[in-house]
């Protein structure tokens, strides 16, 4: 068995991401818009191609890993995009992290052309995307994920099939805004605590064992406190995926205001010239509110 | 070695810790306004008061463990309390939960009559009291930490120093703005799963499992998704508790949005009449906010 | 003079304001997808159209009043729109409220044709449109702005350049955020003196006259108090048009959290089911959030 | 008619309101901490005293004007406080702006007392107090009002009975509420236009013209685009007047999510070094919190 795959976008995730597919025995072929990616992907035991098309033909899978949904719906649905040659019974998996409604609208077309299509964000970073070990979330039919499955063996350590087209994208939102408030809230208790003259790292000590625990008081609380905030995940991409979260909250109309004020902070990151530090950077954005941002300043020496 | 120990206070939290000091060799003389609670102590192996001053004669050590501080205000600094007959060199301890202000004010009465003062908040609630393992944020000075050691031993599981007086305070309410903030971004991101139509159950498993995790997400996300708002930690205690965050905040003189915010869902839950609910239920108010109430009502049949 | 005019888009917008054109003596052809509103404008002395090539055929000036971006990139600058057979010099006014972002795309396709752009967004309602007294916020040049001088004269009371192309989308979406922010914080006042026992007509009217002073208080004091939320501005207009106001933020790259959380409430509305009750529903919500839900009900009665 | 009046509290607002009662014909005796201010009582043709009891002996009405609600619990319920001499029958009017909370205990013990009591803080500020112009919010029983109407018709212009005790206190923190969060709405709206490069100046008369028109945008535009932060009234003045609209809410068991938002901005503003700068610097925290300090700095100078 040595399936024939189009790859479509060999980024800083796409690319290993393929490279694991080749290891796993996937014949991969691959496009994107930067040549030396394809190079890349040849190098590691693929082919490169010149177009999606050139990518997709004979495909039994392809697969996108696309920075946002304008770039999926002109890569899949625009003129020379992958519907145009796709051939009915292909096995198409997004993994980009794009809004649900640009997925649901990439089923519909996909079903209407008889491919079995699945919105696969995934989590994890550039280092699980090496390792693969992602998180997989899937939107789409139980059918067509159990197909699947010898793809996400190939890249993830874990996927869940979560609900119907979509369902992959509205869960990757959920983490992200859960992931945003908790650094947010992490950000105001450490802000509380040395305003008010307390050692910090006992008391993030004592909030990591209880009620409050969290991977994230696990993994960055050090981090946090010596103001280390090389990334990591940017805050450019964690704002990119708040406005997912409220993209999608606006579709499900439903009134998220916890994530709508998160939402806005890490806009204030941005705002503030943090876009390329780590989302733990928050802080920095706490810190300033309250007039204190030489700390982070005096620890970033 | 069996130091006489003086204990105010035989309520919920109050009366198994006393009952574990007992166990522990201790010789509790303990007071309550409610004449049943003193009569539990003396069925424990203590011994009933019917005064502050007669529970506190002789002590060593003198503890207070009260709702909130108009309590400690009144048993401790006002007439016929803990420090108009208390002997210079005692320790005190205050396990109550109150605002940064009143534990500093105390801890300077205290030093004024020679007294060794530390505010001692725990987490853990009923049954962390009852198992003595509770978690003891303490505010003071290091060798009155190292003295208080057994009584810590006696009636809890960790116990650690966060800074001068008001630390332990401080540490509470950032736990309990993580914990409340923690509950509020988890029941968002399930209203908007379940409003997305996706199969919240598995979204909230992914990430349980990513960086998304939490204690929250581990022990509660089966009963919100039950709906069970069986406490647990009642809606009530959190907002007082989100009082004295908000307290300790204006003390220290910085800006907490995020806690502000869920500060006022947290005084919504109460206002719509889950005060005596789980703290969980800021999953209602996250569905009525957003006309979803029906899911909760129908799940609570 | 009788200025050759080809207007697109016949709602309840539209419709009285190409009317009020045909009366100060454009000689307007209008089109609409709705074939009664086409009907419309030729009993009001216009001419009907089948199409907007038809509609555009030979005028000097064009405009279009539709309900969002989508269908103004379709009707501008997709296939059979008023771009592909429009004349270089002619004036293209845009009267719809869409986010600046598109109406940036408009001016600069138009700049690429010779079209003269300016993007001029209304506040007044079907009454103002009815009434030619709408208010104008107009981005583009200023040649241009003046050239389209008549045109807002018969349609306006007032008209003001607000910057280049965009700006007038921007100054709406600003001026929408504080008359939803203005309405939320009112409810707010009225919760909190009727939930305090205080006379809250009393209350509103020193409000009213002093500091807190406002158009909103002036009109809808007594509407509000009253429960009398029929529209007015529908909350499902108001909705459309914070999102357009968050959009603005986006792309200026600013963080606006009092804009956020007040969009959340109006979301909250809609999700409610109030979405076509008056914009003052949000005193429904804030009654909602504090279980007082019964007021607004009884008071409906 | 000479009424005899104690009058406690000779501050920036008490010492003009003072002047204005010896201006109208009452007899006013009058205390302060600060023995200048009381020199300035007899300059202006009152009587200094060297106590509470003196400056209330023998008087008919008896007026209190200070700072905050421990203030106020001090000098009328504590030992040499007002109520341990007063007169049954006396009319006591207490301008200071506190939480509802003490005025309903100050009622309270007036009415065990026989001591007609109102609660009536004031808007319009030290010129408003200078030119006898204030707004009076009152709380207390309709015979007592009419009594106290001579006393409101020497300082204020209009003066209104807002329901029972406590009341006048609610519609002040409402006013405050929604003050603040005028200013921080307008604030984030001059952040909007400025970032997109809109003549915000331009945008601020179309709103201002509309229905976001208000008493703020009226008077406070021109300055809050030069950057202007003059007092006015200060940001610790309002900062301390939302800590009593939240403990109002407390009171009341209302959630205020907007409200609590504004305070926590307005707090930011003080922690940011700008609590003696005009309330309308809510404008340099939104500039702060998107990068953009810059311009608040270059305008400043």
């Amino acid at each position: 068995m040595s399936t024939k795959t189009g790859f479509i976008g060999l980024g800083i995730m796409g690319s290993p991401m393929a490279a694991n597919l080749v290891k796993a025995g996937f014949e991969v072929t691959g496009y994107d818009l930067n040549a030396p990616n394809v190079a890349k992907l040849a190098a590691a035991g693929g082919t490169g191609a010149a177009s999606i098309a050139e990518a997709i033909e004979g495909a039994e899978v392809v697969i996108t890993m696309l920075p946002a949904h304008p770039h999926v719906a002109a890569a899949v649905l625009g003129a020379g995009g992958v519907f145009e040659t796709v051939k009915p019974g292909t096995l198409f998996i997004d993994f980009s992290t794009i809004r649900p409604e640009t997925s649901i609208e990439v089923a519909q077309a996909g079903a209407a052309r008889g491919v079995r299509v699945l919105d696969a964000p995934v989590s994890g970073g550039e280092k699980g995307a090496i390792d693969a070990v992602l998180s997989i979330m899937v939107g789409g039919e139980p059918e067509v994920f159990a197909a699947a499955r010898p793809v996400f063996d190939a890249v993830g350590k874990v996927a869940a099939l979560c609900g119907p087209a979509g369902s992959g994208q509205v869960v990757k939102a959920a983490n992200q805004l859960v992931v945003g408030g908790t650094y947010a809230l992490v950000a105001e208790a450490i802000v509380l605590m040395e305003a008010a003259g307390v050692d910090a790292a006992a008391g993030l000590d004592m909030l990591a064992g209880g009620l409050a625990g969290s991977r994230i008081l696990e993994l960055k609380r050090a981090s946090m406190l010596a103001r280390d905030f090389k990334p990591g995940f940017r805050i450019d991409l964690h704002h990119k995926d708040m406005g997912i979260a409220l993209d999608a909250a606006r579709q499900a109309e439903v009134a998220l205001p916890l994530t709508s004020l998160v939402a806005a902070l890490i806009q204030a990151a941005r705002a503030q010239g943090l876009g390329d530090q780590d989302h733990s950077a928050l802080l920095a954005v706490a810190e300033n509110l309250s007039g204190r941002s030489g700390r982070s300043a005096r620890k970033a020496n």
